[in-house]
């Protein structure tokens, strides 16, 4: 097909040309002096991204092992954990730590909202014996686009006097969403490249907190590639322990310098604007946004119910078929109900504009009633300054 | 800014991530084996792009240098040639002969229009003595978004008999506006490669016709650089006579690639389809479409006329801050009365919906009293199947 | 510095420019159907290069993550495995298997040598319980420079009768030595992206026989990122239970292709070659190879003993400085005493010239007393025919 | 073939990979603001590799374009030239001046000499009317690996008081050997992108003194697309008066930012030591180098002379079919004499050494009679600190 295809799933994100360049740039010598001025770089510029002064650590992994890390770290077998049944992301998390050997207390949700602050306390208020040794939250889940208020959930934690370790997988909301690792007293922060890093998929993250490194000397769950402390000591000298993906590193460093240049907060801000002129045309269309809390409004993606009678992967093979756009599938028990629009990582006005166009020219030709004036309700709110 | 940049002047066109990515391949030995390969590769898969079985040669030059070429070539010095003023690149052609030494007969225009057949068919009676060498057409005025009809021109040559070469600049049209060198009975068809082709800037063709070959013979006008025989010569073996572009041949291969996959007459269509939308949303704003002749529309740009009062600069300046769009000027004596709209290339329906939108949003910031409903009635042309 | 930079650790190796150029691809979307192509194709294009008809997967992480996985879906805590002490690499596997709760019987080596099938057959014959449940290799140790005889490992296992399975780490040798995963009754084999694959760092594999399989159904250690089932079951369809790392997978095609082109028969002869006329080199200087058995050196790097007062990293250090090419250096307990030159994946006779001639300058500019033939002696060899 | 080509032709030449991903990146508005920018910085940036602080034009041609725009700009049909028999390209050049219409003074030479500056004031004190408008000479005669001394013959023609312009072709020298268009009186220096200038082909260039300015307001020859004067009145602004070939101005200013960094008088040093070291080779394998004069060997090839019995074509054949290695061929009437060996541009001393290596060992195959210590005499050259 003719044109840019328009990757407007929530992720993996459109990645900027400068960054692939830069990825395809020689493979260096990960013990030769060149790569360690490269590895210091990288390790201080993420800092700030995840809001923290702390460590922040890269494996050469996908994001899902990053969650592995955060809880192979942090915990010993048969240790409980507090999870909440926010979406597909956080049920699979869950099953990861039940696989890994820990006791998950699973709190069900309806996969329309964000974790309850309220829910948090009670069940920390209620374990008196503190075997809960630590509460994960799924920040933006990127199968509901429903955020969790990460700072109100660090409040009913310490509002209890609990100890348990806060977890928080920020896999789409990291570089997108307003996020802040040590202010909201985060201990285990998980991302991956492939979001708002505006990287390809490879590469993961923790963020760690004093608290969470404390841990780590006593957590007794096996570990060798994910184990955080030769990571944090070769770290030290700009290096990893073993092998480090550097041409994806490359890409970082490059990616990183984008989010800088353009500035976290206009990021931010930037997300926010296009997510509410993403709103504004689901409702003008006459459909509900998947989201149920005004507070809880992703600013990466929107996931979109589609009427009862209609199946939502046929309007996404639609669009797929006659836009060349791919957008998200409803996963798990959501599945065929929604379809989820990604606006978040390396994105603009008029990409937003053609995004929306084509799930509006889809919806039209899938048979879903809707009204057309959704294309140029978006249009009016991206009229608007930033 | 982040996000890509839509580049929707009428050329330079977007370039496809494949084309580019071919271009960056190491540079080779011009005058070897592997060379040789790809020279003959693309000298043969160039000429049903012109709609030819006759040579065409390839410049390492931009489009300006294959008007020299043309004209080199087949004229000698004082030979009288026939110009239409159809547009800005139009003058500048017929300026260019003149400085070469010929003796131009300028048809005034007033940059609305094509070549009227009629006239030229007038023009050529009136020289009974066969002293006007070459009628010299644009067949897609660029600056105007107005095509000439190429095949009546040629008819109204030869109803009268009269020997003039005909040498048709397509540097806006080739691979994106029917076009056929053979069967319209064109003598040199001058192109570019930063328009249909999808190439950056750097290369320029002649495609050339027995005639002109014939007429080459005895031209007069000094030439080294431009001249057809050495680099004809050549072609044969798959070189060049001095050092070719070879990173741009690289990527010449891979869009003639692209081209072919897609097929002419789709790319055609696909072309026509997006200018019929274009056009749509401009009525739909109320506002007028420069060219005024139905039978003239280009598929390849839409020069939108502004209301008297307004600066078309403005918009420009607007839609390129605020939205990260380049559109083209006007040029010439449209300066500042028309914008115009690129939808050639690599491009496709969503890219266009955003391009609208930008133009519709740029528009009404820029105070230009529009209806709003343009983009939602260019979104209704796009839903119908191509 | 000026010109390209001579990478000559044995891994990461020197991508080729259409892997790195294939890996600039725009990213798409993993769960669509042009991805699901391309999972099933490299699925399938890399089991020749393992010499297996068995699945293969994929990990999005590097090489020590295909350690783990190797180990964690086919033992249980406690497990006992046998191990030998081939070099640094050897150690850390170990090490590895101790930390996740192995039972690690580690049999000494001087890193001269490989695997001793006989010490093999031995340590089989004693565990007359055959609470050994898994015999672990690496094939070509690059740290050494010395491989080990897997058929004949096999062979040994086998004459033993005992059930223990055969885990063979193919990192810096796959696509380099010639190696049979299924002819040779290999269970596990452990391979990564970044050596004979021409790959950037960022992907490893675990190619698996049936025995494995099987062996997984009980195997007890805690596992979710590295579990085969769930990746097996996905890659049924071509896709991946998480996020793959979508722009490595671009330039594994790539990579594969240039295999395939070339031959795995040639690309084995040539690898041997190579090592051959360095080796000859090596000899012509007066130094001597690490490999200590004529049937185990490597093919894809050399080891260099320095003499007793020579410090290698010094001859490393003034080979960076001044001719602008990374050697490996002596790991673990040969740090300081050898260096290593790597001459695997994308490589040919000049390279290795250029390479040879910068470890002779290098030497003589370190005050290490050398014969200069040896440059010549290495021209000799590669003036023979292939 | 398996790893990277040696393009040891004397140009174009390797290309440094960050040009390549600097061409690679998207084709911007070549009217709008940030081309602008883009235009100024390469124009301005240029000027210290010719040694000029008047201005250098660009054009997006190849470099005999600007061998044709150095004539067209200064001279009248009918002027008289003086050139010299240095070599092939010497040759072309005058042919290409009669073409255009000028009266060619060509003076014989040998193929193994530069200009002798007294043959040129010899002439031009025979010329007592004037009437010679041009002296023309190739700095570096890529055919022969010759240097001529401008700032000689610029003394020369001083010497006779005589005011004929200094036109010199430097297309294989800038960027490589010490030039100084102001210092030595030069009045149009003619330049290409392809070989000192590390970029591929498709730009070439025109340095311009006063003297040559005043030249061209008189200049009779006609032009359009080399004119000078549109030329310099748009780069005023930083943009050209038709489509640049942007990528390539990319590439040019990544280009010009390595020669920077580098530092001239260090990149002509490397050149120098880099063809010193190729002589010793030459010299040692008992084969002479084709250039004459010690005060005239150039720095950026070295053409070999074989021996009578030898065919040149065949050498270079052995090498480019075994060792992947492009050599230059031997042209006009030193066809199957000669092959030329290209150092200059991106280069160090390991892939010398590799070159070297590969041209004693295609000897060597060819049954050429060497002494083999010719690879070992050039590595004894690079040990000696630059």
């Amino acid at each position: 097909m003719s044109g840019r295809h328009f990757l407007q799933i929530p992720g993996p994100t459109n990645v900027p040309d400068s960054v692939l360049r830069a990825m395809s740039a020689a493979t260096i010598d990960h013990r030769g002096p060149e790569f360690a001025q490269l590895g210091k770089h990288v390790l201080a510029a993420l800092k700030p991204v995840f809001g923290t002064t702390n460590p922040v650590v890269i494996y050469p992994a996908s994001g899902t092992g990053a969650w592995e890390a955060a809880l192979v770290n942090t915990l010993s077998p048969g240790d409980r954990v507090l999870c909440f049944e926010t979406g597909h992301f956080a049920t699979l998390w869950q099953e990861m730590a039940t696989s890994l050997g820990l006791a998950v207390d699973f709190v069900p949700g309806d996969w329309r909202h964000g974790v309850n602050p309220e829910v948090v306390a009670e069940k920390l208020a209620n374990d008196t014996g503190h075997t809960i040794k630590a509460v994960c939250v799924v920040h933006n889940e990127t199968s509901t686009g429903v955020t969790s208020r990460i700072a109100d959930i660090r409040a009913a934690v310490d509002s209890e006097g609990h100890p348990a370790l806060l977890l928080v997988d920020t896999i789409s909301s990291l570089g997108s969403i307003d996020y802040r690792h040590d202010e909201w007293g985060v201990d285990v922060t998980v991302a991956g490249s492939q979001k708002g890093l505006m990287l390809p998929p490879g590469l993961s993250f923790n963020a760690i907190s004093d608290k969470a490194l404390e841990a780590a000397r006593t957590a007794k769950l096996a570990r060798s590639f994910w184990d955080w402390q030769p990571m944090l000591a070769a770290n030290e000298r700009g290096v990893f322990p073993y092998t480090p993906a550097t041409n994806l590193l490359y890409g970082l460093k490059e990616a990183l310098r984008l989010l800088d240049k353009e500035g976290l907060p206009d990021v931010f801000a930037r997300h926010a604007r296009h997510a509410k002129a993403t709103r504004a045309a689901v409702n003008a269309w006459g459909l509900e946004v998947l989201c149920a809390d005004e507070r809880e409004h992703s600013g990466s993606l929107t996931a979109v119910l589609v009427p009862e009678e209609v199946d939502a992967d046929k309007v996404r093979a639609i669009v797929l078929d006659r836009y060349d756009m791919s957008l998200g599938a409803g996963l798990g028990k959501l599945a065929g109900r929604i379809f989820r629009i990604g606006h978040l990582g390396d994105f603009n006005d008029l990409t937003l504009a053609g995004t929306l166009a084509g799930v509006q020219m889809g919806l039209t030709l899938a048979g879903v009633p809707i009204d057309p004036s959704g294309i140029t309700v978006a249009l009016e709110h991206l009229q608007v300054a930033p």
